[in-house]
């Protein structure tokens, strides 16, 4: 497994890998790798012939007394894990090496960037779009892998594509789970034992309200309701938003037969954490 | 010559050169081609195996009430020219090829790109730097040529390249000029008889910086208190701005040794037009 630090060596070897007729899958991350990172990597070796990991702690997708300085990081356990699952490259420059000095060219969404997390988060999907963008440029990937969990990023993504003409296809992996329903997260660490326990409302309010649909009950407003009274009553548990969404366009016009993004974000002590589903309406 | 209407098209074309180990430069244009555009073109030929010339009145980078409606346009004259300079392939789109329905994902300078023409026209470079954005994603050049005219523009594209790792590499071509001096530009059509006399302002005031640095007088402040007296006793001519810059930061920090920008843009009658030199302080 190659170890990139610089954007003209990572450029090089993908370069080489293309001029073999070869396709690349990249999966970006913020490194400390769960198993749902794995479940990405696993995607993208069944979708590409070379699968690159990136390792980079974004700073401009995070503001200001947010948790940038304490995110969690183990570079050498990523490695291993990458290695492990036979990835091809991981790319791991240092911050230097990806904002210049006098950085100043930013890519973003200017629509449904500006709601749900956009909205306590107003700074995050700038971020997040330019951060992907440079990936996008340096590896020149073929397939790009991100995750569910992070429903309204990942549609964001699927925009960007489409309006500044990427040529990377992007794929998108389900969530996956620790045993008790809890969506993993490298922020899962954040918790105590205490906030482990409240922190399965999210999962709850998801399960929620995929048996009501299932059983027919399609009142979101009721049901909006309902969660919003379940986490209220959830020690240490703070709402961000719950939303019921159109899973197209993060939108609230749902008709029949449309895709229903049920989008939670929900502070369990300091620690925000975020979970969704996709409903029939 | 190729001449190319979909992005899916010319990507093609684009891959097929590529995959010959064929380079290929690109020069992005409104069409309307004059001298200028084509002192670009020949730049691009020398610099690769391919030249590229898009043709494509970009509508994001007007503003309402700008001349987005009336800008000039004779599509089958560019192609001629650009046949008889051997042009590889026209990229000419129509807009909804470039902005589909829910258009939403801008790149933008959020610094020099709001200064001079930026203060003036605020929307204009982002809509700059998204298009040739995109042209960049669609037709994956390995050089692009910009002219002088433009300094800021082409400032802001380097910055582009630079902060979002476009792999492109940035040519910029000298001004060109009618034989009295006027810089080249689609929107001298516009110009009355007298007001392109008039307009003859913006030259003499860019010649006349140029003699009084050569001759030892660099006083930026009564330099610029000079042009701008000459250029507000012209008839039909209103000053935009005139200023001496920095002209790698265009910040207001010049000491000696830097190269100076003086950048102009003057309103004559209802047409805005723009000059600029590099001057040593």
């Amino acid at each position: 497994m190659r170890v990139f630090k610089t954007i003209g060596s990572i450029r090089d070897w993908s370069f080489s890998i293309h001029k073999e007729l070869k396709s690349i899958a990249l999966v970006p991350t913020m490194g400390y790798l769960h198993e749902g990172h794995i479940s990405l990597v696993r995607k993208a070796k069944m979708s590409a012939d070379k699968v690159v990991v990136s390792i980079f702690v974004n700073p401009t997708q995070f503001a200001a007394g947010e948790d940038l300085e304490r995110y969690p990081s183990d570079l050498q356990r990523d490695l291993d894990i990458c290695k492990k699952e036979g990835v091809d490259a991981v790319f791991n420059p240092d911050k230097k090496e990806i904002y210049k000095r006098n950085f100043q060219t930013y890519v973003e969404n200017e629509h449904i960037g500006q709601i749900l997390c956009g909205k306590s988060r107003p700074t995050h999907f700038k971020g997040v779009t330019t951060i992907v963008s440079k990936l996008f440029n340096i590896v020149d990937p073929d397939f790009a892998v991100f995750g569910q969990k992070d429903a309204q990023q990942a549609i964001i993504i699927k925009n960007m594509v489409r309006d500044l003409n990427f040529k990377t296809k992007i794929l998108i992996e389900a969530i996956m789970r620790e045993k008790d329903g809890l969506a993993m997260s490298s922020r899962n660490k954040y918790l105590s034992a205490k906030q482990r326990q409240s922190a399965l409302v999210l999962n709850e309010s998801v399960k929620y309200a995929e048996q009501q649909f299932q059983s027919g009950n399609k009142d979101i407003v009721a049901l909006k309701s309902k969660i919003e009274q379940r986490i209220n009553s959830t020690k240490d548990c703070r709402i961000d938003y719950v939303e019921f969404v159109n899973g197209d366009s993060l939108q609230n016009n749902i008709k029949k037969g449309d895709k229903v993004l049920l989008a939670l974000a929900v502070f369990v002590g300091t620690t925000r954490l975020i979970d969704n589903t996709i409903l029939k309406y």
